[in-house]
């Protein structure tokens, strides 16, 4: 693409979505703030923006089914994904010293994945705020020297801000999974990392009778295609009813994976594919 | 149980989690408010209280791995379920208007899940802070004549405050899914609510093979039967495994459901029984 990609997130600068969109991406594209993920939805349904970067599950807290219903609604396409491992830094204005801290800003999320280094000092008191990377806007737009945030490496970039202690998270195995989407037929942007492999992903509802999933599954298990990820959701409405959401490892137009789609046709009640692309993972 | 029964639960006097503790085993229970999900694990664990209530899955946020991980780090087991309909209202202390209020306080989920209300009246400016129910009493605490929250009917009548708005939610389709806990082969509590049926509910892993998950399932649809619920997560610390949390309908004694899980054991490389429960639903 000649012209500049403008690709969409959800947040204020240095928020994890946007170190996401530019591991997709790369640092030359245009990366546009938005208040919540249905103004990053239109943004992109609209056409001010070429394609955003949405959070769709997390190791820890699990699916983002907002996301979900929002690409489901929406009629994007998914284009590509990368894997970020989420690192909290404690991140105060230039100068500010550890023992000066009294007050720690950050998203309740974030805070809540930081209890075992706020519990080792109970001289900070954890206060929460709607965002990571607006913590750290706020704390040196403040000019606070008894403050400190916690947020990734690039918010203490941008706002000019110290990391005085790095990844203190609970738990290493943090992840959050994004997905690259844009209009179904609009041109993939050029992604950064090499594709190892490509996944499919779709959602499909069928029939609420024992074992009609089984039969649905035998549509990729005689094929010897492999799951990724298979996750079932209450159908709004209809109590008992189920969609299955789905992510299979292969290109939507491989031989065998176009015939088992053909065959999920036959046995679900509604298929649909929810985008094919490669993976680095 | 001729003793009182404690029941634990995460957040203060008034949270939801309260509210789905008396709804499963009445007012006639001492409820244990705790900090965080870890405290009120430890506290049954520890025998302090006799059982907890965990949310486990949001209709619209997705599961709560979090429960699922301490539920089977703790070795509890799953002695029954509610489903709760979140419903969030705008409280104020006694005697303030509506046309008075300029602050709302709430959780950032909360205040997330009514967006429509805050988007429709401009003048509220939303303040996260850590709980629906603290948030009300903070706004009573401080005597506050311009502060409103948004919590629970429940929140409202334990801190004496008044319901100025009721249902503000974006979504009316928001429930959430409570599990009793308590320790393996103690005593289960008196359930308040018929059950129509039971559940039985449990985790497995299969070797990392195509195929795999379509034969486990085998094991229940061969004896039709019906699945509640599946997810997949990924298997901490082996990349591309994973392990299958499954709810049944059934209980774990009746003769098709005890040779499903026979055969289950027989496929799959762990296979962990989480409980068997009666359910109104």
């Amino acid at each position: 693409m000649s012209e500049q990609v403008r690709v969409a997130y959800q947040g204020e600068r240095g928020a994890f979505s946007e170190v996401a969109a530019r591991r997709l991406l790369g640092n030359d594209v245009t990366a546009v703030p938005c208040h919540s993920f249905e103004t990053m939805f239109a943004s992109v349904v609209e056409r001010e923006s070429h394609c955003c970067v949405a959070p769709i599950e997390n190791s820890l807290a699990g699916s983002i089914h907002r996301n979900y219903d929002l690409l489901v609604q929406s009629g994007l396409t998914i284009a590509g994904e990368t894997n970020l491992r989420v690192v909290h830094n404690l991140i105060a204005p230039r100068g500010v010293g550890f023992a000066q801290i009294r007050r720690v800003y950050s998203h309740p999320v974030a805070l809540a994945q930081c209890t075992r280094f706020l519990a080792a000092h109970p001289e900070l008191e954890p206060v929460p705020v709607h965002d990571t990377a607006g913590a750290v806007r706020l704390v040196v737009e403040q000019g606070r020297s008894d403050a400190a945030a916690i947020a990734s490496d690039s918010a203490a970039e941008i706002y000019g801000a110290e990391v005085l202690e790095r990844a203190i998270e609970d738990n290493a195995q943090n992840f959050t999974r994004f997905l690259l989407l844009l209009p179904d037929g609009a041109r993939t942007p050029e992604l950064r990392e090499a594709a190892r492999r490509w996944k499919t992903s779709l959602v499909f509802r069928t029939v609420n009778k024992p074992g009609a999933l089984f039969r649905a599954l035998g549509a990729f298990a005689i094929f010897d295609i492999d799951l990724a990820k298979i996750e079932s959701r209450p159908v709004e409405g209809r109590p008992w009813e189920y969609a299955f959401y789905l992510d299979i490892v292969g290109r939507r137009e491989d031989p065998v994976v176009a015939r088992a789609l053909a065959n999920l046709g036959e046995l679900a009640e509604t298929v649909r594919i929810l985008g094919s692309y490669p993976t680095r993972w």
